[in-house]
């Protein structure tokens, strides 16, 4: 009797993805899934977001793998509040491991909250975390056929940023196929292009999620 | 009552790995799983290997993915026996999976069967097919940091294919750092250093393969 289990328990995460979102909606945090492949630029493009947008938001970030702190690491630097969650094995972040997490966070001065969850196109799909909304990152060395094999993803992110465009001149990706396979799948979706490597595109991501605060997140005066 | 169902699930998928293994054992085939992130380059290793080994091996080749067939059908263009499975989401293969694509397959015409598991660096790792050897493609663009992040893998694997080095000058990856923490994991592990692109370093592990199979499987003479 295994798919009942499973049903209970995409259900029990669902109920406790809609309290964490109330809750922080309530606080007027934006909360950002931030999805990808192993090493497709998650941290980076963290990294370049919290560079970007500091001086304009007070952001928080929540680190998911399924072992080791060297990302929470990395962006303590910038020094922002981090929290590293270490799954121990379990290829996605969830609602109760978000939930357990926020304590940590100081959420009465937060505007944005980050998180990060394991790298992978698959698991994360089906486990909300009480974000208000879900971002993939694929790289331009995965190659423009990831829309195929994992529609699933695709289809359900709010915004597509295709990073690494600084080596599209090395190697095979075709940027049209990738955006008519992408546009097939969802298409209502926002696709940015860029390189947290040299910043090329940054400022039009980091556009899109200051105006996604001001429309989604009304803030305490309104 | 989570934990004993999934232990369950594992026990049986290990009883029935272990009865492939001895099936396609018997019949002197030497089973590769091979494994990576999305987009590393499973499919081109595999179609290089076929190209390099074909004329001294009968190759065939399962091929897994979430949705697709994609990956079957480039295969299948150089005329060698393929099956592809398609998981409906699941995040890895299982000996079952294999089990029921092997009618599929000329088995007493195969000498090597190369499995491309799903791409991901979680979950593969806890499912054994019925494989003599396990392969996995880290690519240099996903950075030289992910042995500490997916150390299950880096540690069950018996070679370690990195994959993409000609764009070694265009990204930050450390050789050197990257050996140093694969063998901390796993001391025994071969390593290559390829690019499916290039060509560069193929040899080397069609050279490692050929000999695996020599010694692994006894021909049927011996």
């Amino acid at each position: 009797m295994k798919i009942p289990i499973v049903e209970n328990i995409l259900s029990a995460n669902e109920r406790l993805a809609d309290e964490n979102r109330r809750m922080l909606a309530e606080r007027g945090i934006l909360v950002v899934n931030v999805m990808s492949s192993p090493g497709a630029g998650k941290t980076s493009l963290i990294l370049r977001t919290i560079e970007a947008l500091r001086d304009r938001m007070r952001i928080g970030v929540i680190e998911g793998d399924v072992a080791s702190r060297v990302d929470a690491d990395t962006i303590e630097q910038l020094r922002v509040p981090v929290v590293q969650i270490n799954t121990g094995g379990t290829c996605h972040l969830d609602a109760n491991m978000i939930r357990g997490s926020l304590d940590q966070l100081p959420l009465d001065n937060l505007d944005l909250l980050l998180i990060e969850n394991v790298g992978n196109l698959i698991c994360p799909t089906d486990f909300a975390l009480g974000e208000a909304l879900k971002v993939m990152i694929p790289s331009v060395p995965e190659g423009d056929d990831k829309p195929y094999k994992y529609p699933a993803m695709f289809a359900a992110v709010d915004a597509i940023v295709v990073n690494k465009v600084d080596l599209l001149p090395y190697v095979e990706f075709n940027l049209a196929v990738f955006r008519r396979l992408v546009q097939g799948l969802n298409p209502d979706v926002q696709v940015f292009e860029v390189s947290c490597k040299t910043g090329e595109g940054i400022d039009q991501w980091t556009a899109w999620l200051s105006e996604m605060r001001a429309t989604q997140v009304p803030s305490e005066g309104e």
